[in-house]
């Protein structure tokens, strides 16, 4: 699906609008970032960078979107031309897919003409936010497992076959092992899994034979599916029989049984007791239910022995909260040879923004290796790592805290240049795997899923001031038009 | 995006197990049914059947495809040859997008080999799960609004691209006058709106500057963002002053003001005293923030004077109930040339499916015109019109009601025989026309927000008696191996 026209329609008449005035050729900075992370979480984990690169470096215009622009009779025909012959040529800072990121940092930064990054605006966000929004849900429901594997298999409940897809693709950067949408195994290279569904078991003339038909199609992956009926009474009872007399006689040891409904922990401790008297002490558990986070930890500290997780529907469509509020505001613009922030101001506080082109630092304690912080500065700002570091809260300025002893890593990566990608893609599991090193480098405080110690995010003197002025000139300017239009 | 792979691994798996065993031509009648209505509503608008279709008459599986189930040394070979050659050849009936549908009654049948019904399961369930979720919701807050115009505005908070442009189609079917989605309106003809964002307003160097520039660009369709820096004692003063001194000049008047922070109710009023002061009682008041059915009524109580309001998040991901649960079960098997009713048993009484293959009729009261009741019946039952009906609830049958004087419509419609579509395609438009007057059939206490009426869904006793007869078996047969095989 080519993107390009995804966007919102305003972004096309404000194109048009800076095309034809002086805004046509100036270089604007714009910021991505988050206000809040979903479910009251510590940290959310960003995804879907390597989709907005695919769809930045690709953009174009079809004569069928020439035309329909024409029929609108809005746009000049000159920007139709320009439309016609886009070549995107921005320069894009973001911070790793897979990477724990906060409130109000810069999680992708976009250099370039007025028109390029207003029109852009609709797909980074929709892809950034959905990926990010299911990268966050997976990684909190992955440490609720606590080790157990979580199959993600929530492609039926999804907002759509590309919610579907790309869930998959955010799911498994989050941590989970595998997932059953067929589509995301193969372009993704992501383990595709799955087992039999109830109509398997139904179009058979008994469960028996639905169970044995398949344990002698799949004798070395044979899970089998036990509540289409009765689980204690019936389901468990025909997987044993067909264990015993399908399964051994072939050589061969059973993966696992399945539940998909009913009470979990009672079953899984009744499950593992018969298939342990069995002889099946190797055979896993692997029950699925509209699980969440908060489920899985419920059920196991209630004592269910169950050894892997199926999540769907809450885990693909983040249930519990479904929006990833990233926003994407014009921070900067290149006037007479210089860099002006720019502010843009609201009642409510949370959403004044933070200006300027700027830059992000994760400090790394040199002791516990752990993250201390992340620190915001203006873009031409050094951190200096061999002398101690005074962090003040940006709010609440008389909550400070000194750093020493510490490095400081810069979290955006040049990734686009002149509108050409120079970033080398990395495949899903090595971005999985850089999501656990990550998360594995924040403090348990800051993993909590409910009420989690605030982890710093501190500005450098420089920014702060730089706000501080602006917010100050705004609100004596307000009513002093002479003042505030100096921004 | 080619969806033939996205289908859940374990319908591959299924699929290679029924062409290896005698199941291979065996004729399947699957159900596609929801069990309850999000958000606690009335009713759902049904909605995606025509991308369906459009699924379902292209499905096919390319070399890479192939590649992949040869990878996974799972799939027999033939299996394989047999994908290659894939053809659709089933029979679906479905009821019509946008009417109002129930819980379990089926909104879609589909009648045809096990394998290709087992195949097509995901992209059914998740095409019509997110396009009905979205259609429901966009339908209560368009409700909500009374009359007033919602604008569809939440492309960036969808869940992907997917979601976004679907999520358009659905939500203008669900009755919202228009999307901010360039591709939903080039591609579905709806019509396409917008304004400005804040980075237009930020971009200049003043807020008077940048509405004065829009002003001459756009005279005739002026509709002005009057909250980048404070609404009452900026954006809107500075807004009359380019309605003035701009458009009045070049014989224009303006179009509306827009507001997307603060207070909507006071702002609202107090934006209407001050327009209506400077002579433009014509000039719209456009509102958005976060809004949804409740927070629209609830301005709307409070006095607020919005004229059209614009909605995003909250109605394009459904957030306050972001799941639509449709599922998919086998509900009957062709077998010894008849038609053997099969049923699913569930711990969780709401999950026992209703067997049979069926129809589903929507009773009409010929003096009121309204909608009294769905009546759902064995495929060869035809409802005698001519004679008093009497109902009875399918749980509490002792609850029983007599229908007189009534006219029996069909919702299901055959749009797909032998794998080719054989149904009229509709505009975007008509189906939103429809859903609009058939909304209008169902009695006000069944459209409340909260514990509306529950609208009536019963079996005719054939159908009663078949699942009656199903569940006996079952309970007494669930030990009882002999007896439970029959079906």
């Amino acid at each position: 699906m080519n993107l390009s026209m995804l966007s919102d329609f305003y972004e096309f008449t404000m194109a048009n609008g800076y095309f034809k005035s002086e805004m046509r050729d100036r270089i604007v900075y714009f910021d991505l970032f988050f206000r809040s992370v979903p479910d009251g979480g510590g940290f959310a984990i960003f995804a879907g960078v390597a989709q907005v690169i695919d769809y930045l470096t690709n953009l174009r215009f079809t004569d069928e979107d020439l035309a329909y622009f024409r029929s609108k009779g809005l746009f000049d025909e000159e920007f139709i031309g320009y439309l016609r012959d886009f070549e995107f040529t921005c320069d894009v800072y973001a911070i790793e897919e897979g990477t724990p990121v906060f409130p109000n940092e810069p999680l992708l930064i976009l250099k370039g003409p007025a028109i390029q990054a207003q029109l852009v605006e609709t797909v980074l966000l929709v892809t950034l936010n959905h990926q990010s929004l299911i990268a966050t849900k997976a990684n909190r429901i992955v440490r609720a497992a606590e080790g157990r594997p979580v199959l993600e298999f929530g492609a039926r409940r999804a907002h759509g076959a590309g919610a579907a897809l790309y869930g998959s693709r955010a799911a498994f950067i989050g941590g989970c092992s595998s997932t059953s949408n067929t589509l995301a195994g193969r372009v993704f290279d992501i383990p595709a899994a799955g087992t039999m569904a109830h109509s398997w078991v139904q179009i058979f003339d008994s469960e028996y034979d639905a169970f044995a038909t398949y344990a002698r199609l799949y004798p070395d992956d044979c899970t089998l599916l036990i509540d289409t009926y009765n689980v204690l009474k019936s389901g468990l009872p025909n997987a044993i029989r067909v264990f015993d007399e399908v399964l051994s006689p072939l050589g061969f040891r059973p993966k696992g049984v399945r539940i998909d409904s009913g009470d979990m922990t009672y079953l899984s401790i009744r499950i593992r007791e018969m298939l342990d008297e069995a002889g099946y002490q190797d055979c896993k558990i692997v029950a699925s239910n509209s699980l969440d986070e908060y489920l899985i930890r419920d059920t196991l500290s209630q004592g269910a022995r169950i050894d892997i997780f199926g999540v769907g529907e809450r885990l693909v469509t983040a249930e519990s909260h479904p929006v990833f509020g990233g926003v994407y505001k014009l921070v900067a613009v290149e006037k007479d040879g210089g860099i002006q922030p720019k502010i843009k101001i609201s009642e409510n506080i949370s959403k004044i923004t933070l200006p300027h082109f700027k830059h992000v630092y994760r400090l790394f304690s040199k002791e516990t290796g752990r993250a201390i912080a992340d620190y915001i500065t203006l873009h031409d700002e050094v951190v200096d790592c061999s002398a101690p570091l005074e962090l003040f809260h940006p709010e609440h300025t008389w909550k400070r805290k000194t750093v020493e002893n510490f490095t400081a890593v810069p979290l955006l990566v040049k990734m686009v240049e002149n509108g050409k990608c120079i970033y080398a893609k990395k495949t899903t599991k090595q971005i999985q795997d850089e999501c656990t090193m990550k998360v594995s480098q924040l403090w348990d405080e800051v993993k909590r899923f409910e009420y989690p110690h605030e982890y710093i995010v501190d500005l450098s003197p420089k920014l702060w001031e730089t706000r501080y002025e602006l917010l100050l000139l705004q609100s004596s300017g307000s009513e002093n038009k002479k003042k505030f239009d100096k921004f």
